[in-house]
C-alpha cells in the first residue's frame, strides 16, 4: 500500500521525541493513513536524539547530516582522492586550466537554464541583499564566467560540489550534494575536433579507473528535433515527448508509447512513427542509414546533426575509440542548454561481478551548448562550448563496493616513522627527536602520553601500517645512537644519532 | 561624512538601469543623505547589465558573482593549489587523516556555537523538509561528526569552503566565501602535547610558505576569565568586555578603555585594573610573573591556565619554536566554543616589502575546545579537542600581490608536447599522433583547426610555455620519422616514428 502521508522529520522528532527520550533514540519513517482511518508506521531509520543544553530546556534534535548528504570518512576520502587524482591527471593531459567559482550564484543566473529540473535548485534564505541559489552544475557558472570576463576561448576543468534537491535514492549513488568533475572547451573551432576530444577523455577516464566495460551513447539534439518534426509531433509537445523518449533505457518501448499516447496526448500513429526511430542504435553505419531515410533526410536540422556525427565518427576512429561509441536515437539528456551532440557513458552490466546489484546509471555525460554564453552576454554574443562531466559519486559507489568485497584494508594516513621509547620520563627526548624528523620533511607520529608502554606503541604502528619505528632509551642516549626498527620484519639496527635523517630517507627510498 | 543609507544593489540597478542601459553599464555604490535633504552618490563599482532574453522583456540583471565572493582564474588557481599542497603536506606529515562534511548542516547544529557572530550564518530557504544552514567553519561539523559516530580519538584534517555573511572588506582579503584548512586532534591525552604540536604545525606552514617573519600570540580563556574575575568585572559583562579587549591589536588602550567605560558601563578603576594586565605580552618569563601576581594567583581558573602555558612553553622549546610565541594577555578570539589555550598567528610588518599596504591580520588561528563534542552527544559525553585553522585567503592575497610585484608569469597548463604540422590536410595524422601520446600518459595539445599555419602553432607553444613540439609533414610521413623540436632552443631532431614516445619521455626526464 502506498503511503498517503509522509510525516515531516522534524514534526516526527518532536511528536515522538518525548516518548523515546529515555533511550535517546528516535525513529524516522513514513506514516501510512489507511482508508479505515487507521494509521501505521514504517520505520526506515533510527537516529540518536541529543539535547543541546539540557538545563536550558532546548528542543530535542537529531544528530545527523542533512537529508541526501553524508560525511566522507577517512577511508572513503582515500578512495575519493584516488578517483579525483585520476580524473584531474587526465584533464591536465589534455591541456586544461583549472577554474573555481563560488558555491552559490545570483538566483537569476540559474533561472531558465535547467528546464523542468529548476524546482530542484536550492535557494538561500533572503537575509537582506542579493537573492542567491546554490549551483546546480558547473556548466552554467562556467558560461557565466566566460560572458562576465569576455573570454572567447578556454579549455578549463573544474572540480567541485553541486547541489540538487532530488529525492535521494542513496542505494543508486544519488545524493543531494555531490561532486562533479567537468572539462569543457569553449571557442569557435573547426567542427567536431573538440567534441571528439571530449569523448576521448571520457574513454581515458573510464578505462583508467578500471570500472569494467562501458559504452558511450551519442546522439544530437538536432536529430532528435528532426525526428519529432518529421513524425508530426506538435512543437509544443517536443519537450514532454523528449522526456518520455529519455526513459527508454529504463522502461520498455510499449510503456513509453503508452505514456506518449495516454498521458501526453499523442496520436498512436505518431507514437509508432517515433518508435521506429528511437528504438534504433548502432555505429557509424546507422548514421549513413539515417542519411538515406526518406523522411529524415528532408529535415535540415537533422541533416546537420547527421553530418556532424559522421565527422565525429571519423575522428573517433582515428582516436581508436569508435567501437566504444553507440549512436543511440533515444538519448535525449534532460538539461535545456544542449544544442548539438550529446553523450552519456554507461557501464555494461557484467553479471559475474559483485556490483550487479548496483544500478549506477550513467557515470559520465555531456554535450554541446552553443547558446548558453550568449544568454549571459549583454549583447548576446555567444561562445560555442562542448564539455563533459564525470559523475564521481557513482564511480565512488562502485569502487567502494568492490573494495568491501575484496576486503581490502585502506591506509588512511601516510606516516612513515613512529617515535617510541621503552622508558619512563622520555617525553622530552621523543619531542626533540620527532621535531627533527618533521623539520626534515619526514612524516612522523608519537603517542600523546608522558609514559606510554612500548607494546602499546608498537601495536599502534602495526595497526596504522607505519613501516618504521625509531626507538630511543637510556642506553641509546648514552651511546649517541638510535634504534631503527622495521615493523614488518621486526629487525632493529642501531644507527648514529647524527645519521638518523639520512638513514631513514635511505630506508624509505628503498621500499 | 558617514553614509546614512546604503541603497540595495538590486534596487539601485533597477532605479538606474534604464538610465544607463544604452552603455550597458550600471554603477553600484552608496547614497549619502545629507542633513539639508540633499543626496550624493559615491560610486564604488561599475558593472555590466545583461538581459536574459531581450524579446521576453525580462528584467535586467547584472552579470557578477554574489557579493563577497569571486571566481578564481586559472592563474589564481595555480597559486591557490600551491598553498593547499603545502598545507596538506604538512598536515599529512603530522599523521592526519582527511575528512569531508557537507557544505550545509541542519540549522540546529550551528545554533549557539558562534556567540555574537551567529547572525552571519547563511540560512537556506525553507523549501520543505529540514531547515539548513551553510557551514560557518569546519570545527563545528567536526565535533558533530565525532559525536554522531561516537569517535573518541581522531587526528584529522579538512580543507573546504565556509561561508559568513560579513561586510566584505575585500582589500584585506576578507570574503563571504572562503577556504579553510583545519587540523584538529580529538581525544583524551596528557596535557599540552597535542596543543604544542598544533603550534608546531602553524610554524611549519608559515615558514614553508615563506611569508616573512611571523609571531604566534598565545593566551588561555581561563586566564582571561580569571583576570576579569579578579578585576571585579560582573559576570554578565564578561562577553562584552572580552570583545573590547580583543580590539587591542587594532586600536590603542585609551580607546579600548573609553569603550569599556562609556559604552559598556564599566567603572573607570575596574577598566584600569584590566588595562594593567591586558597590555602585557612576553615569553615564558611573563607566565612566571603572572604566577606571582598577588591577585591572579588567587584565581583557580587562571592558575590552571598558567600551569598549562608553562608546560606548553616547555614543549615549544623542545620543538625549537619558543621564540616565535608570545604570551599575549589581550588575545581573546571571538568564537564561543574555546575553553583553554587559544592562539593566533600574525605576520610581522616589514616596511621594506611591497605588501606593507596589505593589512592581512591573522593568517592562522585556533585553540582548545573541550566542551563542543559534548554539546552534540546525547548523554553529554565529551571529547577534548584542540586544533588550528589556516586562513588561506589572506595568505593567497599576500602571495598574489608578491607575484604581481615580481612580474612573474605563471603557467596555467602542464602541457609537455604540442603536435604540429606545416602542411594542409594533415588533421588525420595529427589526431592519430596525439592519441598515441595521450595513451602513453604524455600531456599533449593541438590546435582545433583543419589547416592551421605552422607559425600560429609555434607561437601558441611559446605563448603557453609548452617545451616540446612534434612536427609531422609529407616528408616525415614518407620516411617514417617525426621531427621533435625544442621550443626554447629551436633545435630539431628527426626520430623514428616508433621511438617517438620513448624519445619524448627521455627528453622530458632530462629537463
Amino acid at each position: 500500500m502506498p503511503p498517503f502521508g509522509l510525516l515531516h522529520r522534524r514534526a516526527w522528532a518532536s511528536l515522538f521525541g518525548q516518548l523515546l527520550r529515555p533511550s535517546g533514540l528516535v525513529c524516522i519513517g513514513e506514516v501510512h493513513f489507511h482508508s479505515q482511518g487507521q494509521m501505521s508506521l514504517q520505520v526506515s531509520e533510527a537516529v540518536l536524539i541529543s539535547q543541546l543544553k539540557p538545563h536550558q530546556e532546548k528542543s530535542n534534535f537529531v544528530i545527523k547530516t542533512p537529508k541526501g548528504t553524508r560525511d566522507l570518512s577517512p577511508q572513503q576520502m582515500v578512495v575519493r582522492e584516488k578517483i579525483l587524482d585520476m580524473v584531474i591527471d587526465c584533464f591536465k593531459r589534455h591541456g586544461a586550466k583549472r577554474l573555481d567559482t563560488p558555491a552559490f550564484e545570483l538566483k537569476e543566473m540559474l533561472t531558465e537554464k535547467y528546464g523542468e529540473d529548476s524546482g530542484l535548485i536550492y535557494d538561500l534564505k533572503d537575509q537582506g541583499g542579493e537573492l542567491l541559489s546554490l549551483r546546480y552544475d558547473l556548466t552554467v557558472p562556467f558560461a557565466r564566467y566566460l560572458a562576465m570576463n569576455k573570454v572567447k576561448r578556454m579549455k578549463r576543468y573544474q572540480v567541485g560540489k553541486v547541489w540538487r534537491r532530488e529525492s535521494p535514492t542513496i542505494v543508486q549513488g544519488r545524493y543531494r550534494e555531490f561532486c562533479q568533475c567537468d572539462f569543457d572547451i569553449a571557442g569557435q573551432f573547426d567542427p567536431m575536433i573538440p567534441d571528439a576530444e571530449c569523448l576521448k577523455i571520457m574513454c581515458e577516464v573510464l578505462s583508467g579507473l578500471q570500472l569494467g566495460d562501458f559504452l558511450i551513447k551519442v546522439n544530437d539534439r538536432r536529430i532528435l528535433d528532426g525526428i519529432l518534426a518529421v513524425c508530426a509531433v506538435p512543437q509544443s509537445k517536443f519537450h514532454a515527448i523528449c522526456s518520455s523518449i529519455d526513459k527508454l533505457d529504463k522502461i520498455p518501448w510499449k510503456d513509453v508509447r503508452h505514456e506518449m499516447v495516454a498521458k501526453k496526448g499523442l496520436a498512436p500513429e505518431v507514437a509508432d512513427r517515433i518508435g521506429d526511430y528511437v528504438q534504433r542504435h548502432g555505429g557509424v553505419s546507422l548514421v549513413e542509414e539515417m542519411f538515406q531515410d526518406s523522411r529524415l533526410s528532408q529535415n535540415k536540422q537533422a541533416l546537420e546533426g547527421l553530418g556532424d556525427l559522421r565527422l565525429l565518427f571519423e575522428y573517433l576512429t582515428l582516436f581508436g575509440i569508435a567501437e566504444k561509441i553507440s549512436f543511440d536515437l533515444s538519448l535525449a539528456r534532460g538539461l535545456d542548454y544542449y544544442t548539438g551532440v550529446i553523450y552519456e557513458a554507461v557501464l555494461l552490466q557484467t553479471p559475474a561481478q559483485a556490483e550487479e546489484c548496483l544500478n549506477v546509471g550513467s557515470v559520465a555525460a555531456g554535450g554541446r551548448y552553443d547558446g548558453l554564453v550568449g544568454v549571459f552576454d549583454p549583447k548576446g554574443h555567444t561562445v560555442p562550448c562542448v564539455g563533459l562531466s564525470i559523475g564521481v559519486e557513482r564511480i565512488f559507489a562502485i569502487l567502494e563496493e568492490r573494495m568491501k568485497t575484496a576486503g581490502l584494508k585502506i591506509r588512511t594516513t601516510e606516516t612513515q616513522v613512529f617515535v617510541a621509547t621503552p622508558q619512563k620520563n622520555f617525553l622530552h627526548e621523543r619531542l626533540k627527536l620527532i621535531s627533527e624528523l618533521w623539520d626534515a620533511g619526514i612524516k612522523a607520529e608519537l603517542l600523546y602520553k608522558n609514559n606510554p608502554k612500548l607494546l602499546t606503541q608498537l601495536h599502534y604502528c602495526e595497526h596504522m601500517g607505519i613501516p618504521l619505528v625509531v626507538i630511543i632509551g637510556e642506553q641509546e642516549l648514552k651511546e649517541g645512537v638510535i634504534k631503527l626498527r622495521s615493523v614488518a620484519s621486526r629487525e632493529e639496527v642501531a644507527i648514529k644519532r647524527e645519521n638518523l635523517v639520512a638513514e631513514i630517507q635511505k630506508k624509505l627510498s628503498e621500499s
